[in-house]
């Protein structure tokens, strides 16, 4: 669907459609990220292999349903670490070694067998670490109507499946103390920024060696303590937050990226807090807030244009860069959303 | 206040009233409790000493608005260990080396100069660990109407200040798989009878030796998980149960009887669940449903009446008896309330 009050939207829109019919029925040596087996601690780079695949054939069988997409940009997200794990009893399904990693991402239809898209349509939603994709399942697809105020990448991240979290999660009210672990990343960044549009009192840190001695030295920060804490990162963090909250204080645990392995151990010396200081710490995943996001996309489109809120990518250019980039945002490498950036357009 | 319907009561009450007025003015030997200096960790009996005291007149000073009483019945409580603690920054404060120990109890009123309260009363509230006490903060005292169809101990346990925990907390829905731990204790019992009168299905676990493997090995107890676990524990309890946790399940911590300190490490395992379950912990304090205590009364009474409840007490005899009952608190002595009777009447 063209714009007609926007002739840089409409120009794009063209040029995309035509490159999605210039490529159909053409064959591709598709470049890939495989994953190559089951880790046990943290992920490195060599537990992925950059793989030219044996051609693809860039058309749909009639009656599949199914969509073939030029990837754009893809999210690095450390959630995906789970998936590299050989367990089963999570809320998302471990990789299948020997495959293109999947995950989230922008990309453009080149060709269609389900209604719902036609080629040219820009869609989001989970793709493969690939430069083109066989979709199947479409119906976790959302298409995306394109805005020039708002990047094409920011659909994996400020308008995203994370970020929702920090707009739904801890009710911060005027005057509350919020603190924000790994606030320079995709969601943290944001719950910050909400927090503050709230008239909240918000702490952030970021970076690696200094984050917990940022909270044990919490003086001039938070001489009165935590009400809300939202926690990306888990262990001997989320232990010194306890130690600093207000009675009644609420933690939100979205991410606990400090943990190796989900089944690593997490020693608390502050855990009695709970009682003591009366907290609630409560686990959240995107999935609860899925009824949420089309408030959360208007919302936070607004804001975002009104410069209320700002967002910062941490774009890696090239397919070939995923690996490395992924790997970082275990050891706190990335300055803000890690996208990779497969093509432009 | 006299019941003409219950001549039972009333005899008992004016034999309480005329012991009152019988003792007034004389000066007793004082059997007390004395707390002997701040512990490290577990608390033992030595850590208290019986000491008859100088002798105490029975008679409160005019204009002091104080009260003397006779005390009937002391509750041994697992917080107090807490109190034995040099630590200032918890929600009570620590016990006075070389003073009675301080805890709730059933006493009468032997002497008043607090027009609220009157020779002969019955009142539960802060007393210490001895025969008699001189009471000023009276105004955290609570008038008992005193009622055959409920033993007056049970002013302590099943009425007592911490039970209205097992009332309010988790919102029991009619089919939750709840999970007690130490549900044979004073406020464990009566979560899980309430959380069946809810129509839950309840596991209870009690005991020392057996009580995580009892929920490891849960095949046959919570084969599709746990909705709410009321944790008394802590600890290893705690993490056993977040691995069983259902999705949008519910932990209330209410004690962490497993910990020696408040500073011991937890150390947990499954704290991942918080997050791929959603689970939400709370921490409780007693001291936040003062405001549902009138309807709390109104209920168990009627319950414990009906006999929809029961009460299990675990009554020790004589002042003499406390250390050694307090401490059995933490080795898992107790099958039941544990309370010292130090006077019948």
């Amino acid at each position: 669907m063209m714009s007609n009050h926007d002739e840089q939207f409409e120009a794009t829109h063209t040029e995309g459609s035509k490159m999605g019919i210039d490529l159909v029925g053409k064959t591709v040596k598709n470049k890939q990220i495989i994953f190559k087996g089951y880790i046990d601690g943290s992920p490195m780079e060599n537990d992925m292999e950059l793989k030219l695949g044996d051609g693809l054939k860039l058309e749909v069988p009639k009656g599949s349903n199914a969509i073939v997409v030029k990837n754009l940009y893809l999210s690095c997200d450390p959630y995906m670490r789970g998936r590299m794990l050989d367990f089963r009893g999570s809320y998302i399904p471990p990789f299948t070694p020997g495959s293109a990693i999947e995950g989230f991402g922008v990309s453009k239809v080149v060709d269609s067998d389900d209604p719902n898209f036609k080629r040219g349509d820009l869609v989001s939603g989970i793709t493969n670490w690939e430069e083109y994709s066989l979709i199947h399942k479409t119906d976790q697809l959302r298409k995306i109507e394109q805005d020039d105020g708002i990047p094409l990448s920011y659909h994996v991240g400020l308008l995203g499946v994370y970020t929702p979290l920090a707009y739904s999660v801890c009710d911060p009210k005027k005057g509350d103390y919020v603190y924000v672990s790994a606030a320079s990343g995709a969601v943290g960044q944001l719950v910050g920024q909400l927090a503050k549009l709230h008239g909240c009192y918000v702490v952030g840190s970021a970076g690696t060696s200094k984050k917990v001695e940022l909270l044990k030295d919490k003086l001039g920060y938070f001489p009165e303590g935590i009400d809300i804490y939202f926690d990306n990162v888990g262990g001997a963090m989320l232990d010194a937050a306890l130690a600093n909250m207000r009675i009644h204080g609420r933690v939100a645990v979205c991410g606990m990226v400090s943990q190796t392995n989900r089944t690593d151990t997490q020693t608390f010396l502050n855990m009695f807090s709970v009682i003591s200081k009366r907290v609630t710490i409560k686990g959240f995943l995107q999935s609860d807030f899925v009824h949420l996001y089309a408030r959360f996309l208007e919302d936070i489109t607004g804001w975002y244009k009104q410069r209320k809120i700002v967002y910062i990518e941490d774009m890696n250019n090239g397919l070939e860069s995923a690996p490395a980039a992924f790997v970082g945002l275990f050891s706190g490498k990335n300055v803000g959303k890690q996208v990779i950036c497969v093509a432009s357009e």
